[in-house]
């Protein structure tokens, strides 16, 4: 029986273990999606304790928690910081076969050198020691990123964001890390809420200085923040949605439905899906202008449990994978863009894996040799970043597209401590092209194969977002 | 080569064998959904012969005749039981990789210890043995459960059954076993069919003695019969749906739709999405009240073959896996009766299993952590009850949920000779965790994951379906 | 390590290495669909270069390449051969995983002996080896099929065909291979562009003589040409639809859409869905009647690149996998034939695999015990012709219905060296079983399960289609 997550640890073959140890594992990592919060890597924050640092926020360990019948108090509630950690301590063993499974036992083995297994018996010895070690200098968070080897990473941001973190971690030569913010104008498109709406559109107001009071005010603001977005390093547009918009629409049309919306009325669904459509259209020409990557993340089905949304606010684990139709309006979007000749270079994440193939097969429509791999199908995602999942991305995209032009991995994460998810990425990588190498599907060629490995761990991102890496 | 269907069958690590036979081949059984007909448990009934208790009602089986060539006669028409018999014998090898294949197979070795391959060459010994052995009092149908170590059973029953037949067995204290009643009320929803729909609506009348012309008379008639179940032990409803119903409705409306159809007309399809709605919620909270689990299983697509329809009435083998949209109506309806802190215990089964990543999330949504497993990702069901159906049950689960959690197999059959399937999920769970241990996914802790297989096997059933099992 | 391509190639297990030499791999070949030029068969045509047999009309290459940051110029372009071929090399190793990456190795060993690596390095070596083999006799169009052992092949035609090659070809008793024409009236029912559509129908009704006006007009001329095609041999139809249709309508309906389209009007969407319902039933009168074999090809979503459709045209790599609801309207059309019994024999391919299990399960409502395998799931289609699809088609095939009855393998292909495609199916096929004869999921039966392979490989297409196979 092989021993549990040991240095090969999902490499199921000498050919894969080479490609990891001798390829993939020292490569960089360019980090070019998550949600890591920019001001405490600007502080090179401290954590006071394992359960700030690893329980605050991790909506995963929330569902699994609830799911093992634990109270509310002990995942978002008053409960002590000790009692919390208990309490997932207490769930960790339940689990087996879940990621969390997985990644808790990674995360304590590469941030703390930790190697028992998490359970009521260890929890206060783990808990005593990781929290000593969080004391030291070593635990910052840059200090953490740079134990990882990560070069660049890419944050989520509302186009109201100041950025004044980003202008402050860009501002320090020691950081030896390019953090860049990306541009994620969702709340833009929220008409569903007229009242949040328009509190946001007029934060939008004040930050550009911008009066809004028509539609073209409205984008005019919006394209102002893409502007100043660009001039502190975006690279990158990130759009959230249920499916993609691309209904018909005249700018007339357009017009109305923004003074409806800005009046407080609440829009019905063709007027909803049409000005949807029109600022998905107008983000992209932008995009395409600056030559940034636009990311489309596909099919959440979001805040399912309204007591807890009332309660807990969005983002505390009541999300979901949704089964919205996806082929046409996608298609269409894509196209109207690349009628134009102004698509620019994309990524699509699917979250209902029902949807791997027909995302994979909508890729190949919009290459148009102007650059390798101009359209991604991106990696898999959220409720499929697994094992299981990853190996499904990975096979679909093989099958249908061109692995070897893929940008590979991203944590999408809220932690300091997911960046093993790089690494367990890489060796899903590499255990699948070994066993194909030693069960003869593919040559035998490590040096041709781990070169490719490495362009997906990282020379293919470098490359396609026009990174400039520090040294 | 390994022989076929040996005592290792499925369990392809030393792992995996020792999960099974050292922690989940003794685990009694909980079968906490079938359609066996109460009245044969009471009779402790004997079958006269291998067709009689295998092949009648077999929609499996009739299928797979129907699909190599073979006419009606033999699967439900006037062939005569050796005719019958032989006919399956034919199409048996033809059956190859399709869980009929290792079903057959199993149930006559672990009933009949016939090791034999059923063939034409091998039809009339088999038959022959294992007719001399039904005549038995071994092959009782109570002895047949006994023999599987079946300790609680339910049925699943239409709300104007009597239920005499569970009175008698419950009366009967050599039983040893509990049968149990669950409710089943779809008759009550089936609407489309006005006429069907009165006649069923005339008996639960008569059954309850409350005359029906309102809404309200028909909800009280209905729960009349809802607490009567519960006198009689149940603790499940279940609905076989197409896909969830969560519409907006008054009670204003569904009086009215309510008034059209007892006068015999047709509703048009939002009159028929509204009382649905209206219903499923009721029952809901009935469930609620009393702590019983309920069950949904969502997606099949049922008499698509009208011809057949007309002539063999339903459940004869016209029924298939349907695309509907699931998702919005399921989070819905969940979330209303969450929101109300009326949601009862809830298992979710879908039959598309391209929605299996989809269902297995949803349930992640309304746990609220005051019961562990509170709401199920449900077996693998009718077309998905394989080996690959199962592993891709237990992998969505796994990776979306807890898997240590779940509430494990139930037969969903009409035969006294199914029982072999608990033992077919039991070798497959253990097989996947096996081979985790194995190769260094899951740690190599045999008594840990042991007693978790045998709490899947049998405790969390128990468990969660407050059964008192007999000793 | 086994080495890249081997005589073992796919073939794990002693099983099914045997399974695959000693019975399959004789077998000879039934393509019964595929789009080859007939003309290049009656011509028996050599081509003058790699490029030319090999490149040329290949949209999978074309998307590898554009994917690959491939210019246009070198895919459909003005590009020289050479210069294409080049351009095809330095993509190929980049296609590792992809379904092109085998298929390349295969085609190059199977048909010149070149076992070398398609790479940049070794591209002039292997043009010049090709290209002079290419002059030579043996790399004639019927003997390149001949050298593969290609019995019978059903060609994809237009109903205006004249089918003057396939005469040819018939009348030539050397040519030892029969080429059978396949109806295929998509045109019939794209009403969706009435221009075409009208010019179409003018040329039907020229190539019949009968004068169209009238739908009873439209449905003669089109009868006249099944009866044509019928006298040729044919016996099949085919079908290329995003999903079925099965609307209801009455002639008087038919009769006003018929005129508005004629009128050069455009329908609207259910206008549309009527007419194709009314077409599609016709179609399917017309198979039953001459005991053909009707197939239904279900899900691409076509023509998604219009600035590429504008300046290449159709067929030219810019399709895609689509999400259309399949169930109900399948169901429905099927239904209506067998209601009266003239339901012909069936395949029905889908081509997003999230509906896999629906279809292998849609087909089983529909068989009625008068063929075996009468209604068939068709083999893994374009996007899924790969080890993946053709896996997940085989287990859904088995754990549904009944893999030993399946009609198995066809290429679909454009191109005379896809004939590996049945050889990568028929080791993937034997690959399956023999895993399983290993590991005691079958028995160890060779001769049984070798047969049942002849058969999937041969022997089920020739009763299914009723061909006589020439000597």
């Amino acid at each position: 029986m092989k021993p549990f997550l040991d240095q090969n640890f999902l490499l199921h073959t000498t050919a894969a273990q080479q490609l990891y140890h001798e390829f993939a594992a020292a490569m960089p990592i360019i980090d070019y999606h998550n949600h890591l919060p920019p001001k405490l890597i600007a502080d090179d924050h401290r954590f006071v304790n394992l359960t700030q640092i690893w329980l605050q926020g991790d909506h995963y360990k929330w569902r699994a928690m609830r799911a093992h019948g634990i109270s509310e108090d002990y995942c978002t509630g008053a409960a002590s910081d000790w009692q919390k950690f208990e309490k997932w301590a207490e769930t960790a063993p339940y689990t087996l076969r879940n990621p969390l499974y997985h990644w808790t036992h990674l995360e304590l083995q590469r941030y703390f050198g930790i190697t028992d297994l998490l359970s009521p018996k260890t929890a206060a010895a783990i808990y005593e020691r990781a929290n000593t070690l969080l004391q030291t200098p070593e635990y910052s968070t840059r200090n953490l990123l740079r134990k990882m080897n990560v070069r660049v990473l890419c944050t989520t941001d509302d186009p109201t964001d100041t950025l004044e973190w980003h202008r402050k971690i860009a501002a320090d030569p020691s950081a030896g890390l390019q953090v860049l913010p990306a541009y994620r104008p969702d709340k833009a498109m929220a008409v569903e809420f007229p009242a949040a709406f328009n509190t946001w559109t007029d934060q939008l107001s004040m930050c550009t200085g911008i009066p809004i009071s028509t539609y073209d005010d409205f984008l005019q603001a919006l394209k102002n923040r893409h502007d100043y977005f660009a001039q502190h390093g975006c690279r990158l547009s990130d759009h959230g949605l249920e499916q993609m918009y691309a209904e018909d629409y005249s700018l007339r049309e357009i017009n109305v439905i923004f003074q409806k919306i800005r009046s407080g009325h609440h829009l019905d669904a063709p007027e909803t899906a049409k000005i949807k459509s029109a600022l998905l259209f107008e983000f992209a020409l932008w995009n395409h202008e600056k030559g940034w990557v636009q990311q489309f993340h596909l099919g959440a089905m979001r805040n399912n449990n309204s007591r807890a949304q009332r309660r807990l606010g969005p983002d505390t684990g009541w999300d979901s994978i949704g089964d919205f139709r996806q082929g046409q309006a996608l298609s269409r979007f894509l196209d109207r863009l690349d009628a134009e000749d102004r698509l620019a270079k994309t990524v699509i994440y699917n979250l209902n894996p029902a949807d791997n193939e027909l995302m994979a097969a909508m890729t190949g429509n919009f290459n148009d040799g102007t650059v390798a791999g101009k359209i991604q199908y991106g990696a898999a995602w959220w409720f499929l970043d697994q094992k299981d999942g990853m190996e499904k991305q990975l096979n679909a995209l093989s099958n249908m597209g061109l692995l070897s032009r893929f940008v590979g991995m991203l944590t999408d994460s809220r932690s300091f401590l997911s960046y093993p998810r790089h690494e367990y990425f890489r060796r899903t990588l590499c255990n699948l092209l070994g066993q194909e190498m030693e069960n003869g599907e593919l040559p035998g060629e490590i040096q041709w194969i781990g070169e490719i490995v490495q362009d997906i761990c990282y020379r293919n991102a470098v490359q396609y977002f026009a990174f400039s890496v520090p040294a």
